[in-house]
């Protein structure tokens, strides 16, 4: 006899722990001319902020991407959660595909952003993202409530540390168009990505490097391994060209770099040619395109397309859902890692304590936080020999700095539409009139 | 770089939340003369009762197998937990396992009980059992401290009942050496099955049917469940022999049955039997004995050898790994159901709370509840319309009746032996002086 979920209850558990409103930010943070095989970063990407307030007045916050698209599934998911106890997560996503079931982007054609850095993107991955920043501040608000930090509603930390690896790019010093510049200057070579490196280590410690790639020919990339190889001799190297890759290109740069590499990421597009590289290599294949979502899981593990999957919270749905990922991959003995995109210190704060409860999380996480000179948080977090502290305090563990967030986001109210949407190719094109997103396999 | 779990760090969240004492209170309780492929019920089966009590003193309860060989485990594990979190849950197994490393129940061959009801006896399948009964508590115990029901600690209840089927045995009117006797009658033969079946309806309205099977030919069992079809036409039927079928004897009840069957539970025994049947049948099958491990997932999944597996927090080491091998169901498309062992209250309570927040736990729960005239907390649950509410009170939501579970300790006490581990071939043979355990496949 098949039994029904019912989500749409309100719970009369504890009226304090009701959530009497969801507050919704649009921000614009500063973004550096970071580049990748789509195009560079914008001066500006969207993130939205999201804060759930308990009828007893605890706020929790929470972040996730902050296009439009995005946030025209969060703001009905934010009416729909008002009454809802704060802890009710496992019925999250399924609120927010009831709550916007009519709305553009959840009803759209399942093809939106082919070929994008993330895969094919869906209206359920969109969905996804949105509910992990519900989730996050959920927990956030539930633990502050309780007076336990997110790790302890998760199960518990299994470790008081978090590994972070260095998160190498090829960039420009300044946008093609002008803007805010760092001082961390040009990095288009070898020579720029080994000194780049040398900064991350003297700044933070990491002691594990990846390279974001795609972006020249082969050829150059692997240089530019070798050379992190024979300047950290030992040390873990990843390279993620982000599908730009054919099958043959794959196996000769894995056959090239197969003895400095900890694992080569997403070389080739797709759980077909990703299977058709690792049928042919020894080499450790990760992903964050070909598995982002766990009706992808069963066709690549099954086939042994990836050895790594590179978790996310932002794209599975949450803390939760990236504790089931997890689950999995310890099943199918598949390895585990984590994935970032351009994110603030609540992300990393959800990160930190999620990747704390995983027994399995067996290599150092990725990170943008370096990259990010703003914040929305009091105190930024703190990279030391490469690892992030597990707070203890209640819930994430970090303030909102609302100064800092109405700045932000009056940055976005002022945007005249050009940043409210990434779009690394339309960055691209400032400095290239001509460009345009490459066809896969781009080599 | 591969990071390391700690666990054995003491957390200075909330020391209230620190486990102050355990206590583990075994006993005997009533059962009745219930028929499988081993033997029969013996008159009192050993469970073990666990109180987890924190520094506040606030005290959880949970409950598992009392058989010697878990009393083993169980025993340095108590000692272990004190000082740490009540909500330390992720690293419970690999406390039990570091602390009791040394004893026999720990260190003894992977191959007690073979052919058991459970598949292969493992330490390891040992060890999960037990510390599902402190994680139970634990659980209980947060649920308290915090007012919060333990499925708000599983990220909330997705349903507000949870749907429970009829668990039908071949038995006995008595046992063989006599003892407490019931107002059940026996039930031998297809007649029999149906009257059992009308009074379970009569009683707790039930709407789904499971036959525990591999007790007699399999032409009897096959009239049986024919029976019941004709008794309840339309309504879900499940046999289950334990494995004591060949695979040509399972293809031809599956031949047999397959238009009245919701599924066929472990028809052979061991994935390499299943898949050869699940190749050639198109009735479903389940298990709760090939796959009770997560090591045991991988092989099962991917030949296709089952199609529903039925959980048990007791064999998967609690409530958060019931969760996770959910989503390992969901992620590969097999369906997902839950098994039962002869068991109280405290464990009715626990699967019911687990089950209430899985999405995909798609049918009727078994439950051998019906079938105990005693417990040991205060108020026994009440199926109605075959189905149990899901508490919203605090914890687990039951009461533990000191009264009951000193009588039954006190049982356990006296015992001389005979009932401290559970054994029913040794209580078949007071019936047939012969009898020993039938070899696999017994037809």
């Amino acid at each position: 006899m098949k039994t029904h979920a019912n989500v749409t209850h309100v719970s009369p558990q504890r009226p304090g722990l009701a959530i009497a409103e969801v507050r919704l930010t649009p921000i614009l943070i500063a973004d550096p001319p970071l580049l990748n095989t789509q195009g560079v970063h914008q001066p500006y990407t969207p993130r939205l902020i999201v804060e759930v307030v308990t009828e007893d007045g605890v706020a929790g916050v929470g972040e996730t991407y902050g296009d439009t698209k995005y946030l025209d599934i969060a703001r009905p998911l934010a009416d729909a959660l008002v009454g809802r106890q704060v802890g009710e997560l496992n019925g999250l996503d399924r609120l927010a595909a009831e709550a916007c079931g009519d709305s553009p982007a959840a009803s759209g054609a399942d093809t939106v952003d082919v070929g994008g850095l993330r895969g094919v993107q869906t209206s359920g991955k969109l969905r996804l993202s949105v509910v992990s920043g519900f989730e996050v501040a959920c927990l956030d608000a539930l633990g502050k409530s309780l007076g336990l930090p997110v790790h302890a509603l998760l199960g518990g930390k299994v470790r008081d540390q978090v590994e972070y690896s260095a998160y190498l790019f090829y960039r420009w010093a300044e946008h093609p168009a002008g803007g805010r510049r760092d001082d961390w200057g040009a990095a288009v070579d070898p020579a720029g990505v080994v000194e780049q490196a040398r900064r991350f280590v003297r700044d933070y410690g990491f002691a594990s490097f990846k390279l974001k790639g795609g972006v020249f020919p082969p050829d150059e990339e692997i240089a530019a391994i070798k050379a992190l190889a024979r300047e950290f001799p030992g040390k873990p190297l990843r390279l993620d060209p982000n599908g730009a890759w054919s099958v043959e290109t794959s196996l000769q740069v894995a056959e090239e770099l197969g003895d400095v590499l900890e694992y080569l990421e997403d070389p080739a597009s797709g759980t077909d040619r990703m299977a058709q590289v690792a049928a042919r290599t020894g080499t450790p294949l990760a992903t964050n395109m070909c598995v982002t979502t766990v009706p992808e899981i069963r066709e690549a593990f099954t086939r042994g397309a990836v050895q790594v999957v590179l978790s996310d919270h932002h794209y599975w749905g949450g803390l939760l859902a990236t504790r089931e990922l997890a689950a999995i991959c310890r099943a199918f003995g598949v390895g585990l890692s984590m994935h970032s995109n351009t994110h603030l210190g609540i992300s990393l704060a959800a990160m930190t304590h999620v990747a704390a409860t995983v027994p399995n999380l067996d290599y150092a996480c990725d990170s943008h936080y370096p990259w990010q000179t703003e914040d929305v948080i009091t105190r930024r977090h703190t990279f030391r020999d490469g690892r992030l502290p597990v707070s203890d305090a209640p819930g994430l563990g970090v303030e909102l700095d609302r100064d800092a967030l109405a700045a932000l986001h009056k940055r976005w109210l002022v945007d005249d539409g050009t940043m409210r949407d990434r779009d690394d190719a339309a960055a691209m094109r400032k400095a290239d009139p001509e460009w345009a997103t490459p066809a896969v396999p781009r080599w």
